[in-house]
């Protein structure tokens, strides 16, 4: 591409208000990947993209030309229609797990591309990593043999997916510029569309947990992801989901995939089951397949048996003990009554600094760490019956867990009202 | 300094309208100095002070950390006091020349720190530089000395003073986040206050050849700069100053050295004689000086001693012939009536394109080059007379210069209303 544009020309442009032209968008990103614009340069286009907006037009050719930087998977040889899912990152949130299997096991291949945790929210591979021999990384025709054979694949994403995104992420997360709803929003979608699924929907969370707090960012975040999807014609659907406190009693590694095999045995606590049933639905629905109710395959155990299957291609062995923590320590309730709140973040600092979760990318995380809840907000609770069980295998670091859990819940009297798990949805 | 500060939460308290804190100023400018804070935060925090302003308080601080990382120039000991003028930059502008003598002959001494230009508007150091033998750097004791004994001193400033200030302007310039006022005005008072005198006067130009185009921005910035200064202690005075269309007739190095000794000698054209006798007795008057009018120093040639004088003291040759281009090209009148306006950034830039400036840092000019004017606005002019005499040693760079004069000038048959070259004080 010749160098018609100039990066002080296109940086003056968002300063001072105006849209950014389709090909002073395509300059920049392509300039950017090659090194052309230098990080100085984007960064300071970034606050400005930050603090004056994009319009639908802009952010949508924005992710488009991220797309362009990289590779793209094409699934349409596939015998099966295609949904891949999404979630913007809670505390608990282990629904991939039990998602993935149960969509595949209702006729729609799910190829899931995930990351590692940073900071408090835990990470999809993390999780599953801690399944003695399962195996991440898959190589393009790999994952698409086990689409075909299996149905489900959950693996890391190749580094050749929007290479330009992880650059532009890499750079935002030092600069102060990532709290931008269009940056954020072409973020996830140029990787989701890139990764070429037919159907696609977003878990939207919503709380203290989630990274974003109000209903009214989330709804903004969601109809911009939406509208994006739209426009490149990928099926689109957003649920708003309550972050205010963890999904399910678990917030660790091995300890979320045991619920999640909980889940997938037809247990598992209510709002785990209850939402991957909602995203499942409208994973099926987005894609096509409107006969097959998912709880009934939740329930006679062929999610089950495709999850098993899909843990083994993967060199997973299903049937392998799960690491535990080598040291516990159990909070008490100090009164009787009604558990009134329990916060997500908290408990999401708490799993983090036990050692489920990493400060920075090169970091390892403990399969048995994490924080176990023994009560849910509107459960009832006696004096010294346990509350929380924190898990670490370094019990150094249980003074500075206990300590992000000051405060953090509350007994009362009443039954409180609790947030419906799925609270809007946007299509 | 310990690091008790972050860049990404110094950019974001920015960024979300929070003001800055001393400390968080003096920590970011301190680590910025030594590359503790990188280019791509430092662009994202200029974008945000561009958009969201700074206030008198955080702008005061930024310029005394700017300051603080540099050394501090310190004329007290001098036996005179001292006094400076900055001028933001014009077409013509070479009022520095005949000023520094003059009020030097008045018993103020003039420590004037000065640059190259860039762009349409010259530089002080390239006009002097056409002088044979002059030279532009000077140690701080043969300053000192220069100071004491001539009185007036134009020479390179130090790379000493206000590093910060240096590292940030040339990241600005890449960036996109010149335009924003509180930089700007920082940028020139930190390297003013720095330089130490006593008292200041600002030159702050308006109009097409300026960088302040229209009078509200210029107010803006001249008051941002007489606060900086009143608060760091400098008696500081500002002067809004005509730039629609250049000062004097001549535009370019050599041509100006020219015309500024033709004021030195009594004579030259009214707007430069006027514009430098009233900077002159601003300067005074900040310095505390009250019975001295500096038009009569102009007239008994007591500046022009003192101007040979200064170009000895730095081995330039005060009576050698000044250098002239080997081409000339003449714009004639095509009517005969009144020259109505004679714009002041079209004159900059065929000055600049003849060879009298440079586009980059590295680039030479040439001494001859520039732009010689015949007639004024408001001057009568018949069919057929000189208008411009365009002057370069290198003959094809006519063409372009003529085209960027492509309806710079318009004659009419009225008299225009010229605005005065003093506009507006500001103390």
């Amino acid at each position: 591409m010749s160098e018609q544009h100039d990066a002080v020309d296109v940086i003056r442009a968002k300063r001072d208000h105006q849209p950014l032209s389709d090909s002073q968008i395509d300059w920049v990103i392509d300039a950017y990947t090659r090194g052309a614009v230098a990080d100085e340069q984007m960064s300071a286009l970034a606050m400005a993209i930050l603090l004056n907006g994009m319009s639908r037009e802009e952010i949508s050719r924005w992710t488009a030309a991220m797309i362009a930087s990289g590779e793209r998977l094409d699934f349409s040889s596939l015998s099966r229609p295609t949904a891949d899912k999404h979630s913007t990152g809670g505390v608990g949130d282990k629904i991939t797990l039990p998602l993935a299997p149960l969509v595949a096991a209702c006729g729609v291949a799910v190829p899931q591309l995930s990351g590692r945790g940073l900071g408090h929210t835990g990470g999809t591979l993390d999780k599953l990593e801690s399944i003695p021999g399962w195996q991440a990384g898959l190589a393009n025709d790999a994952m698409m043999r086990q689409l075909e054979d299996v149905g489900a694949v959950i693996c890391a994403a190749g580094s050749g997916l929007a290479p330009a995104d992880k650059k532009l992420y890499a750079l935002r997360d030092v600069t102060g510029t990532v709290e931008a709803i269009p940056l954020i929003a072409s973020s996830i979608m140029s990787k989701k569309i890139a990764e070429g699924t037919g159907a696609l929907v977003l878990d939207v969370k919503v709380g203290s947990g989630a990274f974003m707090k109000t209903v009214d960012d989330a709804r903004e975040l969601a109809r911009t992801m939406v509208d994006l999807g739209t426009d490149a014609g990928v099926t689109t659907v957003a649920l708003l989901t309550d972050m205010t406190t963890p999904l399910g009693l678990t917030a660790g590694n091995a300890l979320e995939v045991r619920e999640s095999v909980e889940v997938l045995a037809g247990g598992g606590p209510a709002d785990v089951v209850e939402l991957t049933v909602a995203l499942a639905r409208e994973m099926l629905s987005a894609a096509g397949v409107s006969d097959v109710d998912p709880a009934d395959a939740l329930a006679d155990g062929r999610a089950m048996d495709v999850w098993r299957r899909m843990v083994a291609a993967q060199g997973g062995d299903p049937d392998a003990e799960l690491p535990t923590s080598k040291e516990q320590h159990v909070i008490t309730a100090p009164a009787s009554g009604v558990l009134q709140s329990l916060d997500a973040y908290a408990v999401g600092v708490a799993a983090w600094r036990l050692g489920a979760g990493r400060a920075r990318k090169e970091d390892p995380v403990q399969a048995g760490a994490g924080v176990e809840m023994h009560a849910k907000p509107g459960d009832s609770v006696t004096t010294g019956q346990p509350l929380l069980t924190l898990h670490t295998d370094t019990p150094e670091r249980f003074d500075r867990a206990v300590a992000s859990l000051e405060g953090a819940w509350t007994i009362g009297e009443d039954r409180p009202e609790r947030p419906d798990v799925v609270m809007e949805r946007i299509a």
